[in-house]
């Protein structure tokens, strides 16, 4: 059997096909087109899902089931995507339309859900029953395997590690809400602290490796200064890994999973990101010296999107 | 068949034998008497479950396991207390001498843990297949139930929810970090909050409450004086009820639960608080208007702790 995963963003929409392992055979990227009606883009979906499984050399009596991760949040009982901001949906029957092009078992999720689910599958997590991806991105994505499958709440709505509140009274928050934990550990907050070091201290290579214009400062020149020795850079560095640390300790401390995985755009500074991280934690755990949740760096990319979708159907072993 | 849970705590140690259903049908205590050889503490349960279990009107052969909840972590694997402080326990085989008096499967799990449990199967969250448990007392524990099973986490160092960083740079805890979550949510940091207040305030009724004797201030004064309409209290009263409404969004940002049970001392306080927890939670809702986990006040009191460890053995539904 085969097994179709979608991965719905705001530009593009990528489908493929997958073996039951996870392993991609085939896949698609179609663009999102975002702003027509939902029945349009289900319908893209649905026919590029049927194209990349013949070019797989797939028939649909091949397909176990077929699984969407969304931007959003899900109804599972119902197949319907509740909210989903970027592709402005509510309350779409997803899965009813899916089943005009595909009649198949049709799963929906949320994305960040769906990567850690990936990882568990067949990434840096596989084999773990317990995990939680953290997608280190613009904001900060969570998502939990227990037991061995995705848990996105009972109503849908949890895996928002992002916004755990991590201050009282701290940054403002776009949710309305002040001191949520990705105004700490995201890129976002990687650029804002570089910022304010860098107007205070233009001798720093962060300036200089962004022409002295913050406007055009990202965070991989914070990390990139930071690797290459720059006191400043370091020291915003040090922040933000002190920032994770304690936001990887409320994991631990909460759910105590077997690994904890780093995923998104700042996990991409690997061991130099990895090597702190592990280093600092220990100060922060209740139970001193003893085991607690390994740390490791996302491994599967941009096709963990793929991968989780295609698995949540597959039944669990 | 019937099923036999001990609750261990510091100064006393209570047995009880239930049903299927976790009813209790007889209990006695024994007190604990620290300080003494494990052995010895360990052969008081096994006889004190014996007799129990005679005095119901049962014998050894009617038993399905036997369960244990206690202060501290153990390895659900290898039936070892990991770590126990409160009884100076550190890798005590506990499992193994308890099978000197009763040859039972034995499963052992931290005492939030397993009270949250018990509310599960027989409180207030009773159906709920997943829920989050708060003992609000001195300070706070967590116990997690997901698909209807105890979750202490992979390492046994889970659902410590009272030391989640909730500030930064906060209140310094005992556990050795600062803004720890129990800071701002346990009776004590009423105590703190309303000695505070007293001290500004002497003519608040705070201060009358406990005579003017900060030492003998507790936490049901300062909700009592608030429930008067007393300013100062009620002041105190609403700061404490928005930490621990941040607190209760922690856990449907992570975990989003089915229902989130308030226990523990100032659970007592009962509707005074619910209403008032309730009224504020909204607000900080990340998905304005969508359904999220009831709260609700537990309802098996002291006696939580025998319910949810005899059940710990009993086979899933």
């Amino acid at each position: 059997m085969v097994y179709i995963g979608i991965d719905v963003g705001g530009t593009g929409v990528n489908v493929g096909v997958t073996d039951a392992d996870g392993l991609i055979l085939r896949r698609e990227e179609v663009p999102t087109l975002t702003g027509r009606p939902y029945e349009e883009i289900i319908r893209d979906m649905g026919h590029c899902a049927l194209r990349v499984l013949r070019e797989a050399g797939f028939r649909e009596e091949d397909v176990d089931s077929i699984g969407v991760g969304i931007p959003g949040i899900a109804d599972q009982r119902t197949g319907t995507v509740i909210f989903c901001p970027n592709m402005g949906w509510k309350d779409v029957p997803l899965r009813d339309e899916l089943r005009k092009y595909v009649m198949k078992p049709a799963y929906i999720d949320n994305d960040a859900t769906v990567a850690g689910f990936a990882e568990s599958v067949c990434g840096v997590s596989a084999g773990c029953r317990s995990s939680v991806f953290l997608t280190l991105g613009t904001g900060v994505g969570g998502g939990i395997v227990i037991e061995g499958r995705p848990w996105s709440g009972f109503h849908g709505i949890g895996g928002e590690i992002g916004h755990i509140p991590m201050d009282l009274d701290g940054e403002p928050c776009s949710c309305g809400n002040s001191g949520c934990l990705e105004r700490y550990c995201s890129a976002t907050a990687v650029i804002r602290m570089g910022r304010q070091a860098m107007t205070v201290h233009p001798e720093s290579m962060i300036f200089r490796l962004c022409g002295g214009d913050e406007s055009k400062l990202n965070a991989k020149m914070v990390f990139d200064a930071a690797r290459e020795g720059d006191d400043v850079a370091m020291k915003v560095f040090r922040r933000y890994v002190n920032y994770l640390c304690k936001a990887i300790y409320t994991i631990i401390a909460f759910l105590d999973p077997e690994m904890i995985v780093l995923g998104g755009g700042l996990s991409k500074a690997g061991s130099f990101l990895l090597d702190a991280v592990r280093e600092r934690i220990p100060r922060y755990l209740l139970y001193k010296g003893l085991p607690y949740a390994r740390v490791e760096i996302a491994k599967l990319g941009a096709e963990a999107g793929i991968i989780g979708a295609a698995m949540l159907g597959k039944k669990p072993v």
